[in-house]
């Protein structure tokens, strides 16, 4: 098995691009990543997105932006594991590099949310991610889903709502130093605490923007990428595991198994523990799911993931720097696309070009990306050149 | 990079399971494939399907599966590539156990076609594996591209509608041996002459039925299939090509350029030539894909397609067997499972275990799966053991 690095990146402005279509994003994507590893091709392309086939009327679309983006011929592909595809993608074109099968390969999510009719729409779209027989159905959408996690949490463990907030207030501080944010300004417990409810007691505020974007990443062996990039970015670790769709179908809804599996298969991938990484990019769509993802990963007791964000630790200058660029909240959220997002802005950290968001010495950082209430969990970590 | 072998097989019978949703389709054809393999449990699960999220109302949908096999855990991820999805997560599994990250793995195809509440929404999610500005949007649907490619195929080569009958009677002859058809039963050319039209000149009896299906193998490294099976079959060559989605914007639309490069790099990979097929599983949507497909995998001359089948050549006996099960014609297209029909059929007849259809002495065989009107075509070579 061969060892994989990241050797060129690029993304488009997170937002709502009423003026550009979904192979349009992610042909610019595609061409930044291509350009900066200074590559015209390459062997193969994934594609992670969950929402074209029911928003933009296109499946098949892997040919379809491998055509766009000059690449015909080209083997492509998409994957699906609902909001966690990006970071399915990231891992279908690892295990293509590792196998020896492929030298170069794109890797890119990408989702177009404006193409929705309303917001109703989008949200439905969205509850394609929970049990359909048993939540979807029944009225649950993934807001309510996670309202019923907060509301838990927050009884069983003593928390009020503004508890919550620092995770929101975090991310948008650091939003303000990331150009391709989609709200690049910061946020105040105040406006957390007036935010209007979606569903109680989750509020605009814990809830990451629906959005447009594309993010990509181009993938060579190891001892190649130096041929390629200075800046090369290691893959220490990818690792995907499950849970149950629903909810109810866990032995404990306040513990994310599947995040638990999924950063243990890193962790002993890459040889480390939650101690030894020095950045965290967390799949906070909501607050709640940034606090279960920390708890679930190691990095705080159970019951201890909001007291970590309270007491500042998950600040740029904390024990563990979460959602550096904004994370989903601040950078916006396009579904298919942020687990490639995320993976993006951990090659801008490890190679030290984070600008004003720069995690300092930052050499080891990990990224997770989670699809529904916690049904697919996806984990990777990355190292410094 | 390690060789790679199928020691399980399983399969539900084709045609429309009122009673049953997808996953459990799924799930008895997984159950079905382990047992071959006498394991209970893999390292991961891929899944093909393609209109789960339109279709049924749920995305996310390897997570779902692997829960409801008794698999909650693994490592899960759905692939989508079109008609071909199937194929496509096969091409996953495959790279995953040749890169050494997986020792067993479970690819699985599932389709439920008969949750779309009319056939006009069927067609209608079938349209998603077009080009939707350029061709869906003005009503060109699958059959009516097809209608057109058929049309140009029967003007340039002189060929009459009843000329392309014998595929479809090649494909119900060999059905009637094959207990998990759809249609096991034999057709006439009258009767293929007396169809009703769907887009003239494309007839029903041109057009492989729609239908709900699941298809599994299980996969594990080459040096260890003895173990499991002394059965196993090699997966000698495993290759994606794309084209563009629109047929317009190819070079000529009678020549599909996505199967031949993804022929090419098969033969390559595998260091054989059309000539060393024993047998063919063929992508018969419509009757002018089998013939577009023969000639661009150079089994026929350019026109010639229809030839080699009205000469009796595609039959059993004849100079290449296809569809030695019933082809998507007869055994039912379960749209995103069919991919792993074909792998499945063509195991049972390199193992000798295809009863009244077996291709005799058959040693080594292929199977190309197409998604769209050729946007993405993927083919695999298997070796008897």
């Amino acid at each position: 098995m061969r060892d994989v690095s990241i050797i060129g990146i690029g993304q488009t402005k997170v937002g709502e691009h009423w003026d550009k279509s979904l192979r349009q994003l992610a042909t610019e994507a595609i061409l930044a990543a291509l350009s900066e590893a200074r590559l015209e091709r390459a062997d193969a392309l994934y594609v992670g997105n969950m929402l074209s086939g029911k928003i933009s009327g296109q499946e098949h679309i892997a040919a379809s932006i491998a055509d766009f983006g000059g690449l015909r011929g080209i083997e492509a592909v998409k994957v699906e594991a609902a909001e966690s595809s990006g970071a399915a993608a990231l891992r279908l074109g690892y295990m293509a590099v590792a196998s020896g099968l492929m030298d170069t390969v794109i890797v890119c999510g990408v989702e177009k949310m404006s193409d929705a009719v309303s917001s109703a729409t989008a949200s439905a779209a969205l509850a394609l991610a929970v049990d359909s027989d048993y939540e979807a159905l029944h009225g649950l959408s993934l807001a309510a889903l996670n309202a019923l996690l907060m509301r838990r949490y927050m009884h069983e463990y003593g928390v009020k709502r503004e508890d919550l907030s620092p995770f929101t207030v975090n991310a948008h501080r650091n939003a303000a130093g990331n150009p391709y944010a989609m709200f690049p300004r910061p946020v105040t417990t105040e406006a957390f605490m007036k935010a209007p409810m979606i569903a109680d007691p989750v509020s605009l505020m814990d809830s990451a923007p629906l959005a447009d974007g594309a993010a990509a990443v181009v993938l060579c062996p190891g001892d190649r990428a130096r041929q390629f990039s200075a800046g090369a970015v290691r893959i220490a670790a990818s690792a995907v595991a499950t849970d149950s769709l629903a909810i109810h179908d866990r032995r404990d809804p306040l513990f994310l198994e599947g995040a638990y599996l999924s950063a243990q298969r890193a962790y002993q991938q890459a040889e480390v523990g939650s101690a030894d990484m020095d950045l965290f990019e967390v799949h906070d769509a909501f607050t709640i799911t940034a606090a279960l993802s920390l708890e679930a990963c190691g990095f705080a007791q159970r019951g201890q993931g909001v007291r970590l964000a309270q007491e500042g630790e998950i600040a740029m200058d904390g024990r563990i720097p979460i959602c550096t660029m904004g994370g989903l909240k601040a950078r916006g959220n396009p579904v298919g696309a942020t687990g490639v997002y995320q993976i993006v802005e951990l090659v801008e950290q490890l190679r030290g070009q984070a600008g004003l968001n720069q995690v300092k010495g930052a050499r080891l950082g990990m990224a997770q990306s989670i699809g529904g209430t916690g049904g697919t969990v996806i984990t990777h970590i990355l190292e410094a050149p």
